[in-house]
């Protein structure tokens, strides 16, 4: 499974209906969020994310809507017994910052909170998938983030194997794996009964940040695509000075970069009751697109 | 008006249902937050408080379940273009927090953030009323507040102003200010026409503490006393050993200090959904109990 609930789809403060930035992601059991805004401990127990088994918190930039709940997170992890240590990737400064969330709580954690500083072409390498950093363009050192799962075995074709004389079970696995298999004398190659390979699922997050080429380049044929869209594209003046991009702006990428779906988040306050202006700006260039609300929950199925 | 919104009402962390601790009170048009835990600005949006116009926060210990809603708080006070000061105060170290709260949004606010360190005894004279600071017991250094009104006049007898020959209109209003007044050469004085004066009103928030003689005499004929009330009278070694009181103990506070309601909060994840036994704890002692829950409104009403 990869599962992805929106916890928090703000623009730079909450609005009674939106949460500051913070995406939950549950990849096969392995729990992350990017960005970790104020309130994410407790959208996270609304949304019943297993806040306890988290292992990470991927930020983009140290832009406050993006990580005031990490100390109160910690807190509350740390006094229901949690024991794990809690890794913080981040840009320059990951390590001040991850100083000043234990420090505003005064007593000792009961797990280690550990700062990785990352920057754009770092790749953090993980069991079946990893995560790929690149550069974004918002007026302060800050990164976007790129999940890429391994490549899965191609498909196992039963039918064939069954007709070259493997009897379904222990065997069939075997082969799947890509080992041979002996067969009254006759060796039966993975190659033989096994189709190429099949490439994984990609999410791409982008923070805050201005359209750029190295999103696009990092985002190639992601099944999902989570892009700033602070405004609609009548500010684009205004995108522009403050490092955000534009509902339009985004699609462009998603298009450019070919992904399966766009989500937008990071709606500014305008916005917050009513977003017909974002989607329709998006919509008129990339078709298959969503504006996140808090507690928004997408599964992303496997492309074959 | 004296209105009250209980914007958080949980214990050391959140659940779905609470908010870490916050109270809002607008007090004749005077806004100010006692705590303001993680979420409070949020809260204040989803309430209408009136965010724009706090004047300030009343901190009563550094625990990070009532302090963390000071950063995101004003940064989005300075996003929005406040420019007039705001005054926290707070027992030993607040000035050092208020540092650390800056510290964490690394963009130069746009207003004065003013940390005023304050402990028993200590009483902060306002227009109308005062805030009188009494310590409190929780381990670290703590205190509670109690606002008080200043005396109102005395009801004005219209009917004996009448038959002493003062004709309604401004020679009312000037009797009622304590001034006399000359009708056809005989004086009215005040004495004759108004009646003794009123006392204002009384609320008292002990913030996390263990019940204790100060806090009844601080709360002496309060009319309303908000006190800490984590647990049930079944886990009173684990109050005494946190530093909290249960909800008998809040109640036995109540009953001794003679208040006109009492209201329990820093609710324990424990009861978050079902507070039936604090409230059963808390009325056998003191009948006029509620337990606070998030957004819950109390206006206040002057006693005579």
């Amino acid at each position: 499974m990869l599962k992805i609930i929106f916890l928090g789809t703000a623009g730079s403060f909450p609005t009674p209906r939106r949460s500051p930035s913070c995406i939950f992601v549950n990849r096969e059991g392995d729990l992350f969020l990017f960005d970790c805004g104020e309130g994410a401990q407790r959208q996270m127990m609304i949304a019943k994310c297993g806040i306890m088994r988290i292992s990470s918190i991927f930020i983009t930039h140290f832009h406050a809507d993006h990580i005031l709940g990490i100390p109160g997170l910690i807190q509350t992890l740390s006094f229901n017994g949690r024991e794990e240590p809690l890794t913080v990737y981040g840009p320059v400064g990951v390590e001040e910052f991850v100083e000043l969330f234990i420090s505003l709580g005064r007593v000792r954690l009961g797990f280690d909170l550990l700062p990785v500083e990352v920057s754009g072409g770092d790749t953090i390498v993980r069991e079946g998938y990893s995560v790929s950093v690149f550069n974004t363009v918002h007026g302060v050192p800050s990164v976007g983030y790129a999940l890429v799962e391994d490549e899965r075995p191609g498909r196992f074709d039963r039918e064939r194997a069954v007709s070259l004389g493997v009897p379904p079970g222990p065997l069939f696995r075997r082969l799947h794996r890509g080992e041979s298999v002996e067969i009254d004398g006759r060796i039966v190659t993975s190659e033989e009964v096994v189709g190429k390979p099949r490439r994984g699922r990609k999410i791409v997050y982008t923070g805050d940040t201005r359209p750029t080429n190295e999103t696009i380049k990092a985002a190639l044929g992601a099944d999902l695509l989570i892009h700033d869209a602070s405004m609609a594209d009548d500010l684009g003046d205004w995108a522009r000075q403050t490092g955000h991009s534009t509902a339009g702006e985004a699609a462009r990428v998603a298009s450019e970069a070919g992904v399966g779906q766009l989500v937008l988040t990071h709606v500014s306050a305008r916005y917050s009751e009513n977003t017909d202006v974002l989607l329709d700006d998006a919509r008129r260039i990339f078709g298959n697109t969503l504006v996140a609300y808090d507690l928004m929950e997408l599964t992303v199925p496997y492309p074959e």
